[in-house]
C-alpha cells in the first residue's frame, strides 16, 4: 500500500517555483466554476501519520484555493449535543452544500484506526467500520459529491527525522506531544493498520490517494495536482456520473396477493373499550418518558400511510401523554434550498432527537421509495439504492440507543375515498382535499406495490415496521399507542 | 399588574364545552392559513408563577392547534454548544421560520427574574436586561413575528393550594419539588420583581397577558381565545404591519468633507518593508492564538469596503497565520430560503464561533445599511433601525469575550478604475468584472453617505471601526493585521 510512498519523492526548487502559477490559476478557475454551478459539493479527507504535513496540506489547500467558500473541520472532541447523537451526526452536519468544499482533518476513520492501533478493537470491528464507511462513501458519490481521500505517508525513519526537526526549531516545538512519541513507538501497528484500512477502502468512486510526505514541495505539488484534476474531471461532465445500474427487474406480480391486502383490516374497537385503552397507554406512555433512565435514550417514531390514513390523529393520540418540551413533530414537506444542497439523508439527519427526547416523523426518509419512486422524481438507481441507505442510516440509530419505530397505516381504496368525501364536507380549511390527493389515489396498485416492496426491504430485526389495519380509527391508534410502549419498555 | 388575575375567574363546564368547538375549528383554520400563506412567524412565551398551568397551557396550544406545525422549546440546562456563545444564542438558533410557531416555556425572561429573586443582581440589572428584552422583540415584530407573551399567575394563597393538592395526587405528585416550596418562600419577592418585569416589558408589539391560573377552563378559553384573535387580526392585515416613521432628515451634505475623504490614501509601504512586516505580524498572530487563554474567547472579523478594495486580499493575509481548523469564512452572498424566512440577523447569528475559534465575515450584517439601503431592498425603516439591532448585536458578542473587529477598506474612486480595468484584463474567471460591479460605482457617492453615517452610528467603544487606506494594498494589509494583534492582546 505504501511502496510508492517511500521512494523519496522530490522536487526542487525551481521545478515547484515554475509550475506553482499555473496550477493555483487553475485551481482557483475550477473552484470558480465550481462555486458558481453548484452541481456538486467536494469532500476531502486530510490524514496520514503524524509529521506527515497534513496541517501543512490544508493549509496549502485553503491558501491556494479561495478559502471562502471551504470549510475546514478539525473534528476534535465531540460537543455534547453531539454525543447525545449517533457517532456519524457530527460529520453529517458538517457536509459540505453544493458548490462549497469541506476538508476533513479528522474523518470518520480516525475514530476506529486509533480505536485499533491501541488495542481497543479486535480486526473484525475495524473491518465493520470500514464497511461502513464505503457505503457511507458511496452514498456520497452516488448524491454527487466529489470525495477525495489524501493520507500522507512517511517511513519510520523519516517519521522520527521529521519530529525531531519540529522539536528543535523553537517556532515548532510546541507541535510535538508526548502522544507523538508515543505514536512513533506504536509505527508498525499503525503501519499495518492502516495499510489494511486503506486497501479495504479504496474504491472507485473514493480512492485513497497517498502521498510521501517528506517532501514539502512534493507533498504539495502532487496534491494540488489530484485536486485540480479531479475537480476538472468532474466539471467537464455534462451529466453527473451515474453507475451502470443492473436494470433487474422487481418481484413480479403473479398473483393478487400482497402484504396489505393480507391485513384483517375489519378489526375495531368500539368507542367505549378504546376510551378505556387509550386512557391505560397514553398514562402507561407518560410514565415511561418519566423514567430516569428515560433520559440515556431516544425515540424516532416514523409515521408513513396512504392520504387520510389517520397519520395526524394517531400522532395527535401519542403527544397528548406527553411533555410538550420532549419531542419534536417534523412534517416532511418539500425540502428547503439548503436541503436540497444536500444529501438527500442530511433534512432526516437533522432532526435526530438529544437524549430523553422523542422525534416523530409525518412521513420521512420513505418518501424516496414512495412517493419520488411513483412521480419520476428520482431515478431508479436512487431509489433502488435507497434501500440500503435508510438500513444503514437506521442501524446508526438503533445502535445508539434510539427507539426506532415505524407505522404503516393500512387503508382501503374506499374507506380513502369514504374519508376523502367526508372531508370534502367539512368546512375545514386543512382538510381540503386537493387534486394531487386524488392523482395519487389513481396510482394506488402502484403505491402498493412500492410500500410491499419498502417492508419487504427495510423492515430489519432492529428495525421493524408496524403494519397497522386502520381502517377503524380506534384500532389503529392503539396499536400505535401499545407498539410504542411496548418498544420503549424493552429499551429501558 | 395582577389584580385582574386575582379575582377568582371561573368557567363552568357547560360554557366551556359549548364554546370549545368553534374556538378549536377557528384555530385551526387560522393556523392552516398561517402555513399556507407563511407571511410570518408566531412566537410564544409561556411563564408565570409555579402551579399556574404553564405546563397545561403549552400542551393545550400543541393539541388544539396542529402540532406539526409547532415547536415547543423547554429551554431547560445550555448545551456546551450554547455555552460557548452569547446568552440569546440559544434562542435566536430556535426562531421558527415564517409560517411555524414556537412556544417557548422558559425564555429570554427567566434567567433575568430568578437572579433577581435570588438576590444574586440589583434592581438595576434586571432593568437593564428588560431594556433588551424590549428591542429584542421590538425587532422581532418589525421583522414582522408576531410575539405573544402569557403570564400565568396565582394568589399566594392559591399557589400553596395548588401544589398541596399535586403532591396529593400520586399521578402527580412528582411534578412538585424542593425547589417549587422555595419558591413558595420567595413568593412575594417574586410578584414584586414579576411585576416590575412585566410591566417594563409590556409594550404596544408585544404585550404581556395575564391569566388567572387557578381555573383551567377560565385559563384555556382565555388562552385559546388570545392566540385566536391575535392570529386572525394579523392574517386579515393585507400589508405587514408597519411603525409610523418620523421620517427625518439625514444630516445634510453642506460641504465636501466626510469620514473617508478625510483619510490620507497617500500612506504607503514599501515592498521590503511590508515582507518584513508581514512576517512579523503573521507570526504574532499565530502566537496569540496557540495562547491557552486563547480558547477562552472566539474572534469576528467584519470586512467591508468598496468592490476591489482588497478585502479578499487581506483575509489571505490572515488565514495564512492560522490553522485552518481554527477559522471560519462566511462570504456573504445571497440568503437562502430559510435564511430569508427568518429575521434579518438570523443568518449572521448562526455563524456565531464557540470559543476558541474566529469566524471572518467577507461582507456582514452591514449590508443592511449599505447595499440594501442604496438599492432600496429594504425600506427606509428597516435600515434606518437596523443601526440600534446591529448596535445591541455587537454589544452581546463583545460582552460574551467575542473580540468584534470590523474593518472599512477604504480606496478612491480613481483607483477602483484601475482595478476593475487590470482585473478585465487578467484571464482569472473569478476576477471577472460583472455589470454589478460597475453600476454599483455609479452610486459611488451614495455608498459614501452610506458608508459614513454606518461608521457614525455603529462605531462604538466596545466595537470601534477601522478605517484601512487601502489605496495601497500593503499599507491595508499591515494595518488589518497589526490592529487585529492588538485587539486580540488587550483581550488576552
Amino acid at each position: 500500500m505504501f511502496e510508492s510512498a517511500e521512494l523519496g519523492h522530490k522536487i526542487d526548487k525551481k521545478t515547484y517555483e515554475a509550475e506553482l502559477p499555473a496550477l493555483r490559476e487553475a485551481l482557483l478557475d475550477a473552484q470558480y466554476e465550481l462555486v458558481e454551478k453548484r452541481g456538486f459539493q467536494v469532500v476531502i479527507i486530510v490524514s496520514g501519520v503524524n509529521g506527515g504535513g497534513r496541517r501543512e496540506s490544508v493549509r496549502l489547500l485553503n491558501e491556494w484555493l479561495d478559502a471562502r467558500h471551504i470549510d475546514t473541520h478539525g473534528m476534535g472532541e465531540p460537543s455534547d449535543e453531539e454525543r447525545d447523537r449517533p457517532p456519524m451526526w457530527r460529520f453529517w452536519r458538517n457536509l459540505p452544500p453544493k458548490g462549497r468544499m469541506a476538508i476533513f482533518q479528522g474523518s470518520w476513520y480516525s475514530q476506529a484506526l486509533i480505536d485499533r492501533v491501541y488495542g481497543k478493537t479486535k480486526i473484525a470491528d475495524l473491518e465493520e467500520a470500514m464497511e461502513r464507511n464505503i457505503r457511507f462513501e458511496e452514498m456520497l458519490a452516488d448524491e454527487g459529491a466529489l470525495i477525495l481521500k489524501f493520507w500522507f505517508h512517511l517511513s519510520k525513519k523519516n517519521q522520527e527525522k521529521r519530529l525531531k526537526s519540529l522539536e528543535k526549531d523553537p517556532l515548532t516545538r510546541w507541535r510535538v506531544t508526548e502522544r507523538d512519541w508515543q505514536h512513533v513507538k506504536l509505527y508498525d501497528r499503525f503501519y499495518k493498520t492502516a495499510s489494511q484500512a486503506l486497501r479495504m477502502t479504496s474504491t472507485a468512486h473514493a480512492p485513497w490517494y497517498i502521498i510521501e510526505g517528506t517532501d514539502e514541495r512534493y507533498r504539495g505539488l502532487t496534491l494540488g495536482k489530484i485536486v485540480l484534476e479531479a475537480l476538472r474531471k468532474r466539471l467537464e461532465l455534462t451529466q453527473p456520473p451515474v453507475r451502470p445500474l443492473a436494470n433487474m427487474p422487481s418481484l413480479p406480480r403473479v398473483d393478487q396477493q400482497n402484504l396489505l391486502r393480507a391485513l384483517d383490516l375489519t378489526l375495531a374497537l368500539p368507542k367505549k373499550e378504546y376510551e378505556k385503552k387509550l386512557e391505560a397507554y397514553q398514562g402507561r406512555l407518560a410514565l415511561l418518558t418519566r423514567e430516569p433512565e428515560f433520559r440515556n435514550l431516544s425515540v424516532v417514531a416514523v409515521f408513513e400511510g396512504f392520504d387520510a390514513a389517520g397519520k395526524g390523529g394517531a400522532i395527535r393520540r401519542i403527544i397528548s401523554a406527553l411533555d410538550a418540551r420532549m419531542y419534536q413533530i417534523i412534517p416532511t414537506a418539500a425540502p428547503t434550498d439548503e436541503e436540497r444542497a444536500h444529501p438527500y439523508l442530511w433534512r432526516f439527519w437533522r432532526h435526530i432527537p438529544r437524549r430523553g427526547r422523542l422525534a416523530i416523523f409525518d412521513r420521512s426518509w420513505y418518501g424516496r421509495v414512495l412517493v419520488e419512486r411513483i412521480e419520476g422524481f428520482c431515478s431508479e438507481y436512487d431509489w433502488m439504492r435507497a434501500y440500503n441507505e435508510i438500513n444503514d442510516f437506521e442501524a446508526q440509530l438503533v445502535e445508539h440507543r434510539i427507539v426506532l419505530v415505524k407505522f404503516w397505516l393500512a387503508i382501503s381504496k374506499d374507506e380513502q375515498l369514504r374519508r376523502f368525501q367526508a372531508r370534502e364536507q367539512t368546512g375545514f380549511k386543512h382538510y381540503k382535499i386537493t387534486a394531487e390527493d386524488w392523482r395519487n389515489r389513481e396510482k394506488w396498485e402502484d403505491y402498493e406495490q412500492a410500500v410491499c416492496d419498502m417492508v419487504d426491504r427495510t423492515s430489519t430485526e432492529i428495525a421493524p415496521w408496524t403494519l397497522v389495519e386502520a381502517e377503524d380509527k380506534n384500532h389503529a391508534r392503539i396499536k400505535v399507542l401499545k407498539t410504542l410502549c411496548e418498544r420503549i419498555e424493552a429499551a429501558l
